[in-house]
């Protein structure tokens, strides 16, 4: 926690508008919840708390972490939620934001975003979708300005192109919708390892969550520094 | 063999102008060499005779199958001849033509070519010529007309790229250069089964050869029907 | 759009017979859905319209696209089409010819369509039909006379064995059925590419498609020019 | 050893025609040479002794072993003789049968081979020789009369075709030799092990000895019975 | 069809037991239903006639391949018989023995069964109790008297090591039973392959039809000659 | 069974406190129940009865050999059970402890644990929660002390990291559960596999069995001899 | 070219300084060698030339683009350098800096390097060191301040640990040094795929180069917006 | 340094027995060489120092780790020394023990070993020797009393064998000798992990050195505590 909302949080709690149990949460290193261990120092260390990917668990599980960083006072941004999952976190957290394309939940500290960098978020086709748009909402949590070019792939001039027309990083982020040797997202995450423009990195198949991430991360260092 | 070439070969007997034992040799339907069976018919069937891959073999074996080939006086083709074979060979066949970048043994039976269509070779980079010299031989021998346009790839906008510009069949040859996840062509293969260009189809890794073949075959069948 | 066809589009716009937004539709370059872009030039560039990949969108996505190719007066082909997508379409576009076998969904433009040549399909079981229909159906829908031939493969008689005894091109599209060493069609792909028949050329599994399509622009060429 | 073998040894014993060392030698149940453990009793238990794969062993290791098989009145077979090791042998047991091309040691016990049944070993080209030659020894070794057929694959009409027209067990050998895409045999592999011939098994990448060896047992089972 | 049974049919189409259309289904060479091409003279090429795979069929396709080689006088075996296809089939072929656990489907011909030798099958543990089935049902339907040894894996004493203690050839079987590492039945392939015994030899995974019919094979060679 | 416990036995008998029947059960080397082999001596030669892995048998199979372990007087520890299996097994043997995150059922054989050593069981997140927890019920039945470390994964400081800051075997257990390039556990298995740290050692992937299994016996090591 | 270089050079020329075939080079979008297409615009579009990858490449094809892009007042940057390659070229350009480690050459253009940013270069061991220093070269080619931390991984806190502690984007090279089962990098590769720090992305195996670029690349944005 | 250790250096440095120097470099925490880090205090916290890997180094950077070590009076056991490094350690290092079987290189740091518990190593076959003699080496060095037992496989008894008939817990190294499907370790590597003994732990393929230090670091645990 930076100084000036240390400073901000004693004062409420001099004042009484804040209680002493909603202070200590705010102020504790980590949350011991049994099958959790919520590290509530990740937002100092890396510049951003930790984020929930939800896959594998029980509804009551995800719901436990995501009430621990509210109650700090942290952002909450959540990853491959399911029907279920979503369905029990609008009712628990009815002021967060649900994307069912990208599978996200996003609750913000409260605090206005500033904005970041620009991000530009392509694809080459419809398919990929969901991927892009969990990379949309990831940089958009990270505080980027977000651009999405849906589909732009004509016929075969597409990902590696990319690479070799423009003199900025370029995140490429392999999915696995395809046809039989596309092998789950296997082939273009080789086409993109192997890509021959020197400016592109790659990330895990369908993580659109670490690409816009990344993305993200290296916008911000501009505007951090401008 | 054909009807005109045959009546030729009979004359040339009548008249003593070919011995009895060359007339044999051109007629038989194959040659049992014991670690080798010539299969002449297949210039019949298949409309090119038996091309010889000569990985693995002697200098011998592939000698006596180029010796065979010629007595029955068919084209000869010889791919993947390593540097002994290819002195060989130069000795006993001093009028063939070897190519080494391509690593090609070449005997034309001697009758003119009769140019079947145009195929283009195009190269991403530098290091992919060995194959797609390969690929420039073979379609030669079959009767094309063959233009090489190298190291094309401006970084990146390269291999698919080309399927979705053109409206001909595209034969992509992935070639075994690059880095560890190249997989010794694996990638590049992969990317080429997975273009979304509908006109590319793939051959085996570095097969200049197959390349070459079948896109002489389809510019042929062009010309043939001119 | 070729002269002719654009100039009866002018006259039915002089003469009131079509109105201005439809013709607009027809001369656009491309459509913006927003989660796609309808790359419309592909037929000039390619010789045929985009084609529809359904695996991974809503109805809704592919029966606006549908939409806007059926508004610039463009044949439209899908494949991959599900249960659900076929009923969606079928109430929306009645006039669309479906294909439950292969999964497919065909609306032709309305002009007739002129023979480009002749394909034969083959395959060596009765499992690989709905990948040999999608092949049909394809190539019929470039223009190409089909002719099918199911389940030829007497006990082991197969595959490569075509490319050997024939002197055309041969498309080879593996199927992702099999027993559990088969892996989803990696052997047959592996086959196909190490075939010793140097006509053979493979596209990507359970991709008929492909193999329809490029089987029509081979089969195309040939009856263009003649 | 059977009783036979065992009260002529005893006799020789009796008769001073043997040493007590030599008939020791030839009883013993395992021999250790602290790098090996030589298995004596395995001719008893499986029909046909140890044999002696070579690969990473030096010249001295195989050579104890021949001696210790040989002592014992065993047939020795070994495989994977590296020039080296030949030339070791060659010296040291210089009335054993060695092939290069197959790469194999055969030193008989002497006693009469009595033919047990039929093999025939085919390959598709000529480069799969030497695996081949490996079968045909091994096969001999084990009493069977065996007919090589090499390269009958008329371009393309091969391996599993043979399993479609023949009513015998099919004993398959992938090699390694090839094009990028075998993968060192794996593609073979897998065509074999997929084959839709019922009666095709399938043993190791250029294990031409396994091939040939449960060849042999099969053969042989027949004319036992007979 | 042999003179025998030949012999018999014309008997009977002369005395009128046999209607003319009968005794055509009876002799035609092969059946063409359209999506299939049932092969009738395989029983003669290679012993045994057509088997049925029914993956990826529907309950029509496969029923009418049954009733074809029923009206042929043939043995009809079908494997990887799903629920609905046992239903549909138990409901048209009411005589035919059905086996849930093998999924298996058998309705012999009608002639006694001559038994033709013995096999042995064992499985390593209980969940390898459906592949091993298919295998019994399969040999019995070649006509081998199979004894069935469940579970005898006493705690990794297992698989290969049957090899080592046996002189007869062994058909190994691997399964897709397992943990993750176990690769659906690529571990122990692997591990069948590489087995140190001679006498191992390999089938698809889950093949236990492959399995049964070669082991029926070889154990019918040697009663045949006995 | 050891000599104290076979003394209790016979006095029972002799008293006719138990049947002969119950004695002759437990008594048996082993039992034959047609689809499965329960191998009653394994408690004996490996120090823990025989474990059940559920997967790919019927509720009738495992409730028939937890039947006979009981009978025997032996613990029984199953693992991978179904929400069906547990069911049945509930119904059946009420008396048993099933823990539904590891899908284990434990019936002890009723004599008092005896603590055998120390385990700490750790994961990286959450969602390995379930193998570790059949990790921890394992270690316990073989009478560890467990504790369980959960999601102590700070952000990446984590796995092989635990291997470098102690002195003790590490027992490395990769789980399934992650993005497309885990591949269903291959990704961390390799990790494990490859960890600099030279005390790390590695067992299937998702078998929290092994891991809590092997980690036992090396703490009951320690503990018995101390 | 930036216009004041342009005027630069073309004052040159009109005061006779510059010859204008050297003017011409300079000026040239791009050079034709016939086997190779130097692409001189992509410094403009991507803001660094072509760098050259040696392998596969003759002495001659190396030389031959060097002197031309040093003829165009290009830096020019090599990698993957043999030793037959390296001597060569210090022959034909002795003021070129070559690292044998890192198999680099290295002739800038002349200008001086304007510093963007700082780069940190770590390595877990002592092998990896080649990779390591070719990123380094490759970062200060790019005009970064590069610091190299060599062999910092204390037995097993390495990787994917840096990740976690810092707030700035990762870059991870694996590399193919390692027991089997690193399989020549794959298994890095996949562990960094696989990291849970966000902030990691992943080049190809080996490719030191791409890796310092990369990060040279996102290090300069931040000193330009400075 | 434990305080025996620490008091014996002290007492030296007051008496001169020792230089400064060299008790400084005794007492580092680490020695900074440039192109590594010498981690000196691992053996505080692991029991052991650290392992030289020597491939991919040079003979001076692992002659320098080497020196390193020694002045800090610690352990050193290098593993994989080619045949160039073991003659440049040897000259330099000439009281060291090397093994050219097991390629190691054994200098320990004087004290007496004291025996810390019993290891077996086990080989199924002579080729796996080198691996195996890794494993002695490294468990010797640990202190445990090794007994090799090689060759133990008497055809196809053995591997996972060995867990089945223990009550200890077995570590397996895989090696990559073999045939074709072995692929270089995989297969092996497979079936351990896929060993049905709930015993096995497996370590990287060829890593006797793990292998060896695993089981001694268990070994040593049990004679500590008694």
């Amino acid at each position: 926690m930076q100084t000036p909302e240390l400073r901000s949080l004693l004062e409420q709690v001099q004042t009484g508008q804040m209680a002493i149990d909603v202070a200590l949460a705010r102020l504790a290193p980590a949350a011991e919840l049994g099958f959790a261990h919520v590290d509530l120092h990740r937002r100092q260390r890396c510049g951003f708390p930790e984020v929930i990917f939800c896959e594998g668990k029980t509804c009551e599980w995800v719901g436990s972490v995501v009430a621990q960083l509210a109650a700090a006072g942290q952002d909450c941004l959540a990853t491959r939620v399911s029907a279920d999952q979503a369905e029990y976190l609008s009712e628990h957290f009815p002021a967060a934001q649900q994307d069912r394309l990208a599978r996200t939940f996003w609750l913000p500290a409260g605090s206005a975003r500033v904005a970041g960098g620009r991000v530009t978020v392509i694809t080459a086709g419809t398919s990929d979708l969901p991927v892009a748009q969990e990379a949309v909402v990831t940089a958009r949590a990270l505080g980027s300005e977000v651009n999405l070019l849906a589909d732009v792939g004509v016929a075969g001039i597409h990902r590696s192109v990319v690479g070799g027309l423009v003199d900025c990083p370029v995140v490429a982020v392999p999915t696995s919708v395809g046809y039989g040797a596309a092998f789950q997202g296997v082939a273009p995450l080789l086409t993109m390892l192997n890509s021959c423009s020197a400016n592109v990195v790659v990330v895990n198949i369908d993580s659109g969550f670490k690409g816009g991430y990344v993305a993200a991360l290296i916008a911000r260092r501009r505007s951090q520094t401008s």
